[in-house]
């Protein structure tokens, strides 16, 4: 069956963002962030600690390290760079999992991380390789076409989960639209679960210029900073759970 | 036998610290720093590498999440902030150790952490915390009396390490005299020889006011970023192997 | 006639604290974050556009360099480094201030940084001479006695404004209540008015073993950062109206 | 007369870059980094004291907000983010010259935000709108053609001096060779003195593909960073005074 995962722990220090203690209970993945783009240790024990008791798989959210921009702008770093630095977070949260004898799950990278490395092998590749090294898998967006992904992370033995986004639009060629072009983020619940409902039942995508993506997930990403965010998890396990 | 044990992966992105690849091939536990005084994902890449090259031991070398200070400022924790700071830190080393299948042997507390943990016993839980929760030893500074810290690290089922210090000037009370104060490091490759082997043949060492303490070491630190670090550490290599 | 004043910019990057736009166009001394503890370049530019649309005079809030702890951490800095991290601060709040030909007025630390001035003369003295150095008035607070404060102030050409609070408990000592304990904020709006109110009438304020201090205050402080933010404001912006 | 520049006060906290004290009695003007790529507050006072004492002009040197990086990753900022994220720096140079009376004379952006300045005019217009903010002239790199530099600070009233480079490679469109690249740094003084003889008596610099570009430079830089910068600066200050 079909899992809903959703970023969490993107509060930084004193300043709070999502609403992770109400959307929690209705997920099935806790994409935790790391402390480069969002998340502190404290920030990072309380999320681990929350997922814990409402029995919600943890994965890491790696970012670029970004703090400012929220890791949303892509940085220009080498691949073995981009490895350490993915390597690094994952590894931080596994210490903070330590504490609750959680196991971290799989990686899915943030932001400006996960856009590019949807459209750069190499970025992909780095991040597959940090993925090895630890041997967690990693979730990867479901686009009409895979195959590269497939075969690279195959050749280094890791597992991929592909996910579709709710709660985004689309474009024609299988990426998210730009969050700076209006119409990027969905704006009311039906239009929400509708793309769900469509990825769930007939295994596709309607994009910006009304054609259908084929696509094939293993979850479904709901955004936690959106102010739909509670009101989508609901409706969404509601969905899942007919 | 006494084993060497120096900080390493001091640099910071384009800033150098430290003869890391000068010094490495002379001791046998290198203190990884973490990334929160010093260290970078890919400067712990590179030090864990060298590590790796020279068959040294590596630990963790968590600090105060501060840079700018270099993990020399105390600053206020709770206890369970702490136990996640040093997680996260030592996490975050284990990931990059991943990629080398390198084991992290471990945990050395840093700078003002170090010190405040050998003041304070409720930082002191808070650490040892940490290395139970990632099964890991911590190294420790060799007092005449560590009772209380031996106490503590059994009931959580921590072993402990004792170093002692060859460049540092000690008070009466045992503590390292204060960096603020004159005389505190040890300037000629003379001195340091002395104390190390006062340490090693007598278990014993001179302070400031001309006592002598018995201490009890299982390893000699030498500072690394001191300019007679290098020297020091051949000297001390060659005391130990006659 | 006394003067309402708020800290405001303490937003970060992608995180929002406090109701600046609600908050502002009732108050009539901004406190502007500089980055340290709290804003950033952009947040800083959007809160002095803000301060001169609604002709609020505009204030320069340096913070300890704490981003992770929002300045509430005390940190262990000599007098000349305060001196230069206050200046760093300020002048970067004057270079934003500049695009809209808008006036620093005044200088008023941030959380730790006001604490410790408070209790510690060298600290204060710090700041009197990063407030000589750049020719602008400090804000501190209204104590019983400020004796000390004025004449040091007054021999470095410092003019000083003096502030009380009105949504937090006094100490019989003249100092605000610890954040640590319960009571140190006022939960209700009734409290945080009839504070006002004695401060405005009676020159006093009530501690919390039940004493009158005697303080004359220049100016209100409200903490933006209350839920009780906005609707302090209005009580009080009315209560001075009459 | 051409005037001698170089980058001061790159170091970091505890960690050091440059010969400052070494370089600075043979300059004219020194770009003071401002915090963001390098320099913290105490940095910038002993640099700002330094450059007094020698009687060097002050500049102040903004970076992209990247530590990690030195400032030499270009970040994607829109215009008027740009704008504010100079002021702020060339603010807290302000601030800290203050204590020493001193006055900030121009701005030279750092690294990645030079070289896209010199690439992209919406960039370039950020700065300028900055520099015509706080009314101080903008360094920019002397090409064969800043027409399009000269008008848009015309029309903003901000004056530009223009430079040349004497230890790094041009490439025929009249830009720096990318640090990426072999040969990008000149690594032997000859190459460094001939270069700056070419620029100052035929107002022209060759390019990696051997040809001559006619360049007209108000000041020559040399790179604090490189091993041959206290060489470079001796010799071309001895080339100067011929």
């Amino acid at each position: 069956m079909i899992k809903l995962n959703c970023d969490m722990g993107e509060s930084f220090g004193a300043w709070s963002m999502g609403a992770d203690e109400a959307i929690m209970p209705y997920i099935d993945m806790s994409n935790v962030a790391c402390g480069f783009h969002a998340g502190d240790p404290q920030i990072m024990a309380k999320t681990v600690a929350l997922a814990v008791e409402h029995n919600v798989t943890i994965g890491a959210h790696p970012g670029y390290p970004d703090l400012l921009g929220f890791g949303r702008k892509a940085l220009n770093f080498s691949e073995s760079e981009l490895t350490h630095i993915v390597l690094y977070q994952v590894g931080a949260l596994q210490g903070i999992c330590s504490q609750h004898n959680a196991e971290l799950a799989y990686i899915k990278p943030h932001g400006a991380l996960y856009n590019v490395m949807m459209r750069d092998i190499t970025v992909f590749s780095a991040i597959v390789k940090a993925a090895a090294s630890v041997k967690l898998p990693l979730m990867i967006m479901a686009t009409p076409d895979n195959h590269k992904h497939i075969q690279l992370a195959q050749s280094l033995g890791v597992r991929l989960f592909f996910e579709a986004f709710c709660d985004r639009a689309y474009t024609d060629d299988g990426h998210l639209q730009s969050r700076q072009e209006k119409g990027a983020v969905h704006q009311t619940l039906g239009l929400i679960v509708e793309q769900a409902q469509q990825i769930i039942e007939q295994q596709s995508v309607q994009t910006t210029s009304g054609n259908n993506l084929p696509i094939k997930a293993d979850s479904l990403c709901i955004h936690g900073d959106s102010h739909l965010a509670l009101a989508s998890v609901k409706a969404l396990r509601e969905l899942l759970s007919r």
